[in-house]
């Protein structure tokens, strides 16, 4: 039987790193694909006692509660947002979502009518792509060079097509690896309010950073709380399976997807917001941090070590300063996404670059992450890799 | 400032439901107004144990999973739907959700388009009318008496409107308490067949049910698995607070409420799914039910009673054999909403009626729910009622 969907579907398709990570997931391949923290450093046992501690305050903690979420963690964020400089609001500017996903579906959800524009980074993140798709908003992708967006063609596009917002994923970004400078940040913020326009700054990976004498000021922190949402979450510095994020700004915008938010689920899972909370206060979660950022650090120098050793044809990348991704381009003859399948069977897994893009994708591009795999993965994966691709030339000719 | 909303929110504004929670969650109020389970019945030492033994599978409980949600408790929904007749399904047809709140919203996320007609039953629960409205569906009210809906009404209206759906809550229903009769149900499948129109059977509260020698059999037991989207919630039966949902039905509709789920959460949250799980598999549930059932059949009998004895106006209700609400019809000239804060003040709380109507509403309707406030409270409460709404006469007076 056929069923009528929605407009807003129609497009819908199961998403290449969906896909692979079905496929992945089943066998023994090494998989450079989905944005998976490293496992082996999961807190298990904190998260069990602070689990414990949120059980210890009896049946409340087990109650309905309001939608914007358990208070005292909303407070928590707005102390943790304050160290990095962004500042001016209260726990009553906060909303705790199931993960950052659900920030980025919402205000999506609260802003866009069909045939708004969005701008982006080109590449960007994929799956917030898809968010926008889903409520019939076009993106727009906005010239970029390794600081971020370009100041002309931002100002131009900000002129010319009036958009309703600018989506960025300044620090670490997914999937390019890449940070903005300052200049451009404070350049982002001054254009938005020249325009009118608003800025969702997607910050998953910021507090991953592996040159601790470097400072990267969110782009949150350069604005005067009217223009900027920021979001964020747990699942990367935590562990993803309690699906807690947040998001932060003008109160107006906020309470508004808090409306929203009532009607997709009434609340997100409460019990693991107070447990968050409990880890953030009796676990030296900084530490963790810490502990987190040095392997991902270590596994990033193995991993651009292997790609610089490998016959990786053409192969050329920005070294991630933070985060979990490195983002290859490869020989301009080289389709990474009709390679997936002879990549996936030689017993290796990457997402291809083409559905990052908003604008023209590039089909010899590749976004890696480096935090899942083990050093010796990490070696052994690159080394297929570097097989698959490394005969470049034949495979152009039986393309051809 | 100014923020440009979407259309699809413009309309949207704090519901009474929400304002009344936060209001009274703050004072000495007797609330008869949120559908908060009995908090004293929750299992807290079960679900304590239950995450004990999900912590038990180590690092792998706390990754990123399938947006389809932990395939074990998916392959445990479908036994529990089978003891319902609910069958023809696998996991596969199963979706886990954030509340059968999500569930509601990724249906209407994926089926309507503006304009797109939904026919509900009037009054209907308030928060999926939200819902439809967010998605700007258009709601369109079915005549229903106390076995639902009436044939002629509907079929008029499927064969007039062409709806996309039928929102249904068929047993013990959310306001109005209501169970529908068999044939009435059998009459609604074979409409929807007949105008080839899909039933979103909407069932937190089937299993609380106060006769055990009758027996309702749910909608999606008497399709033939293409026509019915059935969801229901761990949230009634356990705890609200692990947001745990489900949904099941044909396997094109669930694919893709899936894929609109990973761009609005990826996933939900797994632990909680795992340790919902666990609770199933290692505490008698079913008699955790019972217990719950008990005390609730004993809740509805003092509020019934209170309120036979109590000088409510005119007061018309149908004793719910199941759930968590009664609904009552008063004197003509009431109007429950301009009398809610009077009634606060006094230190009592319901739900005004107005909003549940998606069309003409009876301002003269308010529900009330019986499974948190205990026996004391009830009788208090109910007298509290009584007292606001005896001066009927002198109201109606002051209003001229």
């Amino acid at each position: 039987m056929r069923y009528a969907f929605s407009k807003r579907v129609r497009h819908l398709q199961s998403s290449a790193v969906r896909d692979i990570l079905k496929v992945v997931g089943n066998g023994d391949v090494i998989s450079f694909a989905g944005g998976l923290p490293a496992d082996d450093l999961f807190p298990v046992e904190a998260i069990e006692q602070a689990f414990s501690r949120a059980f210890a305050s009896g049946t409340k903690a087990l109650q309905y509660i309001e939608t914007e979420g358990y208070a005292p963690l909303r407070e928590l964020v707005v102390e943790r947002m304050s160290r990095k400089d962004i500042t001016g609001f209260t726990a009553n500017d906060v909303l705790l979502t199931t993960g950052s996903q659900q920030a980025i579906d919402l205000f999506s959800r609260v802003m866009f009518s069909p045939g708004d524009i969005v701008l982006t980074e080109d590449p960007t993140y994929l799956a917030a792509l898809q968010v926008f798709q889903s409520y019939e908003a076009e993106a727009v992708a906005v010239e970029s060079d390794d600081e971020g967006m370009i100041e002309e063609d931002l100002e131009a596009k900000l002129r010319n097509l009036r958009p309703k917002c600018i989506y960025v994923v300044p620090t670490f970004s997914n999937p390019a690896g890449k940070v903005w400078s300052l200049e451009r940040r404070r350049m982002l913020v001054r254009l938005a309010h020249k325009y009118n326009c608003l800025i969702l700054e997607d910050d998953p990976y910021g507090d991953i950073q592996f040159n601790q004498n470097e400072t990267y000021t969110p782009i949150a922190a350069l604005d005067d709380g009217s223009r900027v949402l920021y979001t964020s979450t747990f699942s990367k510095t935590a562990v993803p399976a309690l699906r807690t994020g947040w998001i932060v700004g003008p109160f107006q915008v906020i309470r508004m997807m808090a409306q929203a938010k009532q009607a997709n689920d009434l609340h997100s899972n409460s019990l693991s917001q107070q447990a968050i909370y409990q880890l953030c206060t009796h676990f030296d979660f900084d530490g963790h941090i810490q502990g987190v950022t040095n392997l991902y650090r270590q596994r990033r120098d193995v991993m651009v070590d292997c790609i610089r050793q490998s016959n990786l044809p053409n192969a050329h990348f920005v070294e991630p300063k933070g985060g979990m991704f490195l983002w290859i381009e490869l020989d301009e003859r080289v389709n990474t996404t009709s390679m997936l399948t002879e990549a996936v069977k030689k017993g290796v897994a990457y997402v291809p670059g083409a559905p990052f893009y908003a604008g023209v994708p590039k089909t010899n591009t590749m976004r890696l992450n480096f935090t899942h795999a083990t050093d010796e993965e990490i070696k052994k994966g690159i080394h297929l890799l570097s097989d698959v691709f490394s005969h470049t030339d034949d495979q152009v000719k039986t393309v051809i």
